[in-house]
């Protein structure tokens, strides 16, 4: 199956494995006459990198994104814009362990299953270098959404059992910080916390949230389109995430409604809500509040405590996983969420522009 | 945008709005061969009808479907199949109410924002009646799929506070039950506690949970279409639906990964998993395990209660919605869950066709 | 294969066979607010009726078409509509013939290799009736260009060697001749010639050109989904069409650059070309100057003289084919040709308002 | 637009400018298990090269191929692949000329209309440099076809008023000859008509015609995703095509039913046919015979005549365009033609594998 693709106006088609040669994405449907050099692009994709903090492998990875086409001087074209960033570092060091077993928690098995057999250097394509090509990508929607008045920014929400205190929400802190919580205190315990699980040679989950504000009334669509389901499904592509909620999300399913309904109220003569339970989204359809989604996101599987699991010889075996490993996969995953919620937006909002005849016979007859 | 449409190769096509003259769906690419008539779809359908228990409203819907293309000597052709189910008891009453101001928790406001104007009537295309295409086009999936050696099955988990206790799940049970609960006694319990919420002029939230048991390793696909993310949106596309999880779902996010990881062992010559804290998919691909996924459904948004809202002429108001409504929506989306959940399942293994060079040889060569 | 589906924005869902209980069409993605009823829809159906002249069958086919979803209060709300047009008189006569052999020239055979049987009455999914849904829903795409100020005209260009005198182009003759010719006096001999086929017990094939004025430059796609590329798509998929021509067609592998160059003109400020070998289309881009495509339409297969086949038994026979036939299928395809490319240019036209940044800007920030 | 993606499920996006730092595919959706390296593409993409012959310019274009994912240990992974050709010789030379006015024949004007300004180095996406990434996708087409048993071959018809003679067809030559016409007489007499066209300063068009054998009946769709239409759309998304004809083409539109019509024969217990009018295709189904289309080339736009044309400023100016070109495009187009073909016929291909019930059945029952 082709789905390696994302998006039906702004359609964007990732390639590459962790170890091959590069990774890349082709961004299709940009709209012509954007400013764009790979200076808007290279800050999302440093955001992503490695060995940057304590909690992170100390692998180098230089990731430099390169514009190879569509862009003319200085301008988008409107043409496919393929970008592309080279595995410098990725060394195909010792792989005989992961090559002959599959380990827990990882796509190993299931990529056996359907394709007879796998890259197994690095993760192949469902390492987390995939991400590289979302995030590209991600970054020209952010510039697009910004010139539009749209602003989408995610942050680490909770840690184990650690959150971030979202009363001194800090988006300043969410882009300093080694966990990327938007709260310093809340980093710091967090941090302490991730140390422990290093030292019992184990991992953590956590929470990503996302909102988006100066996102318009009326983007989305009532049925499979939904704005909600769209979101739903560009955060829970994302390896790693089993979990997205919409506004109040799972707490929904223990409110009543005159809890869970937001008021209406008219406040200079625009439409307000008094609360936002609904996280922005009615009927599938965005009502002009603040969009809010949240993704939960597994623990690394990669651990170094030993596991039960299974050689290609079908043999039961125990493994302690070698190399470097992150003890948390979250705030590294913060900008492909900011990345893929951008997308869903930018590609809705286009989608939008025929809702009403009146927009048609506007633009075609002015 | 054309937004009633989902999946790839077995695709469905949804239309019609509460209180037109019909509603229906179109099923494209299903197999030729199949046996299939009225009767093999209807019973999904009155799984999903109202006015059959204390908690449900008592209008009646006959909601009798009609084949009307794609079927030939009680066989499927391979061409479309068109099913329609005449809308017979939706009087247009009294909808000045909801005609002139935007219902808290409904797609009121957001229909408008985006369209200049909306079906009022019933809500329109936003209804629950919208989900009658899907039940029907996936009780076709669900026919298939069981031919395939793959079943379905969607009951309620919860209602508010109280909880099925799946130790002694009861798939009858959530075939007769009034909640859709496995399980009598929590049905039992729901049932006083949905009172309650009722004599309060309240509503309640509740959770769905569809497992798949029969579904092969491999199905699926590592990046955009993977499978966690197309059950997302499946799920997300259904009104009121705030949340979706897959296995453990949203305590992932506070476990540790040597907890959450399932160790594979090899039993007779097959891979088998001791734990299924992943609901059955890893890297976006089936691992062979069940599939377990969850949506968290909220209140009914229609209650009593006055609430404070605002008319289309911009003035603050305050409205006690008339009429009847079901004091939770989560007995009658049940079916939805388990077609969309069909629906997705039998798309993804059509795509998986191809993903082996021998299967394609080994098809146009024998 | 889902292949019953034509149009990304505007996209349109075609069901129904020959002697089914009825044919139709689901319009998904078309814009709210467009004033809409049967009335502006049936015209167009009845200009493909048979029954109506000397040359087409005298079986009546009342084909009324009834709106079933997605209007409110003469508007279309933006969801799906739904077209339906139940088949009163088919009659299931004597199909033993057809049943048990191969029509030459018909789908008879592929159909059985591809899905191991078919419907054999009246030619199932495959007789010229399953055009009724292209007609219908090109009815409102032609009624949405019109108030974008884009009109399409299709006409008979030529039957076997008889062709319209184009000097004397009479667009109303078009509409009233019974070979749907603008130039009565082609009609007249157009006539005479069908005549002498039917004594022959032959039948002949033709040629239908359509034109498109106002399309405004830029519409269209430089690579893959180049307009004209989209166009022969739309043509070719009409039954009995076996070569598409743009602007001078085939003509071009027998020209020279200096003559098939259309030179550019500065007329009052606008961009004008002096010829229009190029039929509208450079580049995959519309040019402004007038859109012209041309389809050439078989000879009708069913024809009275005895042929060679097979039947199901695998025996060479021979037969004759009974019932009533057109002695040529051109008249009839003319508002589908018509159908098809006006649905083709207003998806195209919607494609389009998302080419620059600034048409984004301007919509989301005014 | 996200206009360079074509296919579905075996399905490639293609990318680059004439002058930019490169060209490239990524192709999704290719079965895991071929056997894959650069020596398999390259041979294609030499054959559109251009300073081989007389009658192409002397530019050197060195296109060589890198893969740069989706290959593992020499077998594709069925994860996309990408392939990339850097542009090597390509100087920004002097393009003030072009720069700034209207090239007739091109589509210069057309993307400035639709994108408000074009790169205009070397023709930019329309260059035929474009077709680098389609002939190098469909070399793994071709790859795959080739171990199903079908066979596509593409070769010159025509040039001008020489056509090749069929009764004496040899492949050979069709690859070795400079016009690429399968006929060593023809290809002599081509090149004479040629010279004399540069005298003149002037360019010629011409036809190619693409066979494909061993395709089984039964593959295509009956409606809008004929076999024949999506041939159509994959030829005349070709720049310079203009006419796509299948069988006997525009014959038809005077030709009679019973010579027009292919009788069926059983040879041996299997169906036949006498004669191949159809061109392989019934009912938008491929029928077991000789697939064959053709698709007519327009003259190479640039010339060395003096033309009349409009600047940037509106003025009307003449230009004589400097620089070399080619007198003719067919030779170069036959491979893309060809490729083209080859990613129609394996898409659909593999769209058949879930026709029938029994498919899937036995698929997963296996």
């Amino acid at each position: 199956m082709a789905g390696s693709t994302f998006g039906n106006i702004f359609r964007i088609t990732t390639w590459g494995e962790s170890h091959g040669k590069a990774l890349g994405v082709v961004i299709d449907g940009c709209p012509a006459g954007l400013s764009l050099s790979e200076e808007d692009i290279q800050p999302y994709l440093d955001r992503r990198k490695p060995g940057q903090t304590s909690i992170s492998t100390p692998r180098k990875e230089s990731d430099q994104v390169e514009i190879l086409s569509g862009v003319f001087q200085g301008k988008t074209t409107g043409t496919p814009i393929s970008l592309m960033v080279p595995n410098t570092s990725q060394k195909s060091s010792d792989y005989s362990q992961i090559a002959s077993c599959y380990r827990p928690g990882h796509g190993d098995y299931t990529f056996d299953a359907k394709y007879g057999f796998r890259d197994y250097t690095g993760g192949g394509r469902s390492s987390g270098r995939e991400t590289i090509g979302r995030v590209a990508a991600g970054a020209i929607a952010m510039k697009i959404l910004n010139q539009m008045g749209i602003y989408v920014t995610a942050y680490t929400k909770s840690i184990g059992p650690i959150s971030a205190d979202m009363a001194c929400f800090d988006r300043e802190a969410s882009l300093k910080t080694a966990t990327c919580m938007p709260d310093y205190n809340a980093d710091r315990l967090a941090l302490a916390y991730l140390e422990e699980c290093m030292k019992r040679k184990d991992s953590s989950g956590g929470v990503i949230e996302c909102i988006a504000d100066g996102l318009p009334a009326g983007i989305g669509d009532p049925v499979f389109e939904k704005l909600d389901a769209n979101l739903a499904k560009a955060l829970m592509s994302i390896g790693a995430v089993k979990a997205v909620e919409i506004g109040d999300g799972i707490e929904v399913s223990n409110a009543t409604g005159s809890h869970n309904n937001d008021a209406f109220r008219s406040v200079n003569g625009k439409i307000t809500k008094k609360t936002n339970h609904a996280g922005g989204i009615l009927g599938g359809i965005s009502d002009g509040s603040r969009l809010i989604v949240r993704a939960h996101i597994k623990p690394t599987p990669s651990i170094f405590s030993p596991q039960e699991t299974v050689n290609q010889n079908m043999e039961n075996i125990e493994i302690a996983i070698k190399g470097r490993h992150d003890p948390v996969i979250v705030p590294r995953a913060v900008v492909v969420v900011e990345a893929m919620t951008a997308l869903t937006l930018l590609d809705e909002c286009m989608l939008n522009m025929t809702a009403r005849l009146s927009y048609l016979t506007d633009f075609y007859q002015k």
